[in-house]
């Protein structure tokens, strides 16, 4: 078996093909760049309004505080914290995070967590230990572009679950089960967010969480519980997490990139204690451990700081957001199209007038100095084209205010193009796409 | 294809066998906890002078001057340092990271460059994109634990290649690719340390470089150059790099980890262009991007400190106690032993006297308040049962030396008894083993 060498000269990088397009491994053909990413670059400009980011506002934070926090760790724990820590995480943290889990009724114990470089590196970690290439995943019908990307990569088979303005619907959980099984394909575990879901903004009811529970207790199906907005509920008390009530049938994922600082990259995943030792290995293998630093800064934060105070403060700023954004819609929108009003969170999911493709139009959108993600990106099979997912955590009501009013011109403009050519008129397009939208960081 | 429930209540988890056990993927065959992980747990404790662990000695590190630093990345760039950053990593740092490997003679643009959570995250996108499950990757005999740990977890097979005093064997390397490809497989790359080789200490002559790359070129191998302590020579210059002398068959791989702080985690990749891309979807898919703040004061650090300095006085400790380990050895050790002098980095490779095992000694050496790492953690193949590695990093001179003369001393009885019992003698054994001993953070 002798390969071919490759020209070793010529032309720059940059302008040459490929010379490993023969070599790479099957599973690059699961990542692939966005289509769209081109575009976001354009989107990142001051004057574009960016609605498609899901990037948290961080400026509320106290630079004060966490400048004496992280000259703190160096000062005190300088040694530790500047030196390799165990591959499970900084032991102080572990604890730490267990009081943070409490909010939301879970008993966890410090030793069954694995610290992970944001919980992007938890869907990972839990992907490769599970899943075998072919092997199926259930995810929510749209889900979140980073988790669709960690399961394309060990190419997985995504099978979407219908979803409702209460969350995940059983029945269709039930029927997804069962057809997945009688194709006679392994099913490793249902990932859901529960709370706050990006992007389709809704959460599961506390009813419907009894019965997915039911359903994956006597289906033996593991449920992959991704948390990261669950204390950013404008409305109400925290809601009781799955892993609240059931202990060796969920992995459930935390972060606190939404709730302090996604730069620090420290994440957690919860899990059952011979699935946590997988965990670990896993996490040495990968990048030996997470950045010893941010864990003792993450501590200091927790130790030193009010966090819970600054989190309502976080809720406010967010909900104030929330509001400005659901009266723009209700203000400029079209009665044709719709959308939900989100409890909490980051997201809204619109639902644009029969005919209208998202992804086609988001090239006028941000000619008119408008950016959303169109909803294909949170389908792994193409579906999702007349929606798309509209982020209300970065700008401020004004910007958002003034963003919808641009996104309502740019709909209006594309629904008399269709009035008068028709569903035949360039880009306007129905019905499932093919391609995968994601994932990117300005996605997330 | 029902699967039967598995239990869901009983005796707490710690106690229970692992439900999951038929559920992982196929790769977790490949990451099993090391046999001698619980020996290290052990050898923690201060009384055992440990002569194992390859974590930097970071005694010297001006906390002052970090502290500093990281206040100010919070007070001057907050927003930005606490934030989401590029899936690449920060474009100022990649630019300092192009002068650093200037000193090895690396000619690099910040733009192929991709910042990594330490460098072993990058081995792990390195391989992510290229391996699929049965390809093989060459590796020098031996080879950094870590690398072979990533290697097993994406089911390669590892073939080692020989080494001798000047590094690699290039007659060796010939003949590995013609036996592997003659049995029809493929090669995905040779994995290299040409400095100061972890765990053998050694370093690939200037020569041997031109002929590595050249026999790479003709037989169209990639070189993945691992190089956590080119810096960190402690006679010459530093070598100039494989990757200075040619560009689209290199990936070079470089960390802070061993220069500045590993609790950092702070690695890097320069990769040709194309394999660039790669690795950053790559990235983002397994954190969506390093941790931003760790980059920020990476390169707060190298701007506002003489880290050359720095390096420098590094250099010299680490000289005094290399010259500390080969002085104990020579004054202790049987003749019999054989071991080489390292001109730089952490490790000396010892070899034992005929018929000794380095693994089965371990637990009397343990006793005996010394800790090593046998040399079978890095063979893939059950190899280097007759040698170990040991450390000079990280005790003092002091230590290091009473280290050796306790290990001496158990090495002795082990020797009086196999001239008694001969090789039938219980924990003695020569030849192959079976059985991989890492990844673990204790022997990175």
């Amino acid at each position: 078996m002798e390969a071919t060498p490759a020209p070793r000269s010529g032309p720059p990088a940059s302008t040459r093909l490929d010379s490993y397009v023969d070599r790479y491994a099957a599973r690059t053909a699961g990542m692939t760049a966005s289509e769209i990413r081109a575009l976001f670059a354009v989107a990142s400009r001051p004057e574009v309004v960016s609605l498609a980011g899901g990037m948290p506002n961080i400026s509320g934070l106290p630079l004060d505080v966490v400048g004496r926090a992280v000259a703190g760790v160096v000062a005190d724990h300088g040694a530790e914290a500047l030196q390799y820590g165990s591959g499970q995480g900084h032991p102080r943290l572990r604890e730490q995070i267990c009081e943070v889990m409490r909010l939301e009724g879970i008993d966890g114990h410090p030793d069954d967590v694995v610290v992970t470089v944001g919980s992007q590196q938890a869907v990972d970690l839990v992907t490769r230990v599970f899943c075998d290439p072919g092997d199926v995943v259930l995810c929510e019908a749209p889900s979140y572009v980073g988790a669709l990307g960690v399961f394309k990569s060990f190419q997985c088979d995504v099978v979407h679950v219908e979803m409702d303005a209460d969350g995940l619907v059983p029945a269709a959980l039930r029927a997804a089960i069962a057809s997945v099984r009688a194709a006679g394909r392994r099913i490793k575990f249902l990932y859901t967010i529960p709370n706050f879901h990006n992007p389709a903004g809704v959460t599961l009811s506390a009813a419907r969480r009894a019965e997915v529970l039911e359903i994956c207790r006597a289906e033996d199906v593991l449920v992959l519980e991704d948390n990261p907005y669950g204390l950013l509920g404008f409305d109400a008390e925290p809601m009781r997490a799955l892993r609240a009530d059931e202990t060796e049938g969920v992995v459930y994922l935390g972060s606190f990139s939404k709730t302090f600082s996604p730069g620090m990259r420290v994440g957690w995943a919860l899990a059952p204690h011979a699935v946590r030792e997988k965990l670990v290995l896993a996490q040495e293998s990968a990048t030996l451990c997470a950045p010893s630093f941010s864990q003792f800064a993450v501590s200091a934060y927790l130790s030193e700081h009010d966090w819970q105070g600054q989190i309502k403060q976080m809720r406010e700023m967010y909900r104030e957001r929330r509001d400005a954004m659901i009266a723009a819609l209700h203000d400029f929108l079209p009665p044709s199209c719709s959308w939900n009003v989100p409890h909490g969170g980051f997201f809204v999911w619109l639902t644009l007038p029969p005919g209208i493709d998202a992804k086609a139009m988001l090239p006028r959108a941000v000619t008119a100095r408008v950016a959303y993600v169109p909803g294909t990106a949170f389908y792994a099979d193409g579906f999702g084209s007349s929606c798309l997912r509209l982020s209300f955590c970065y700008p401020t009501p004004e910007r958002i205010r003034e963003g919808v009013r641009r996104l309502a011109g740019v709909l209006e403009a594309e629904m008399e193009l269709r009035a008068t050519f028709g569903a035949t008129a360039p880009g306007v397009a129905a019905g499932p796409r093919s391609g995968y939208d994601g994932p990117s960081t300005d996605l997330s």
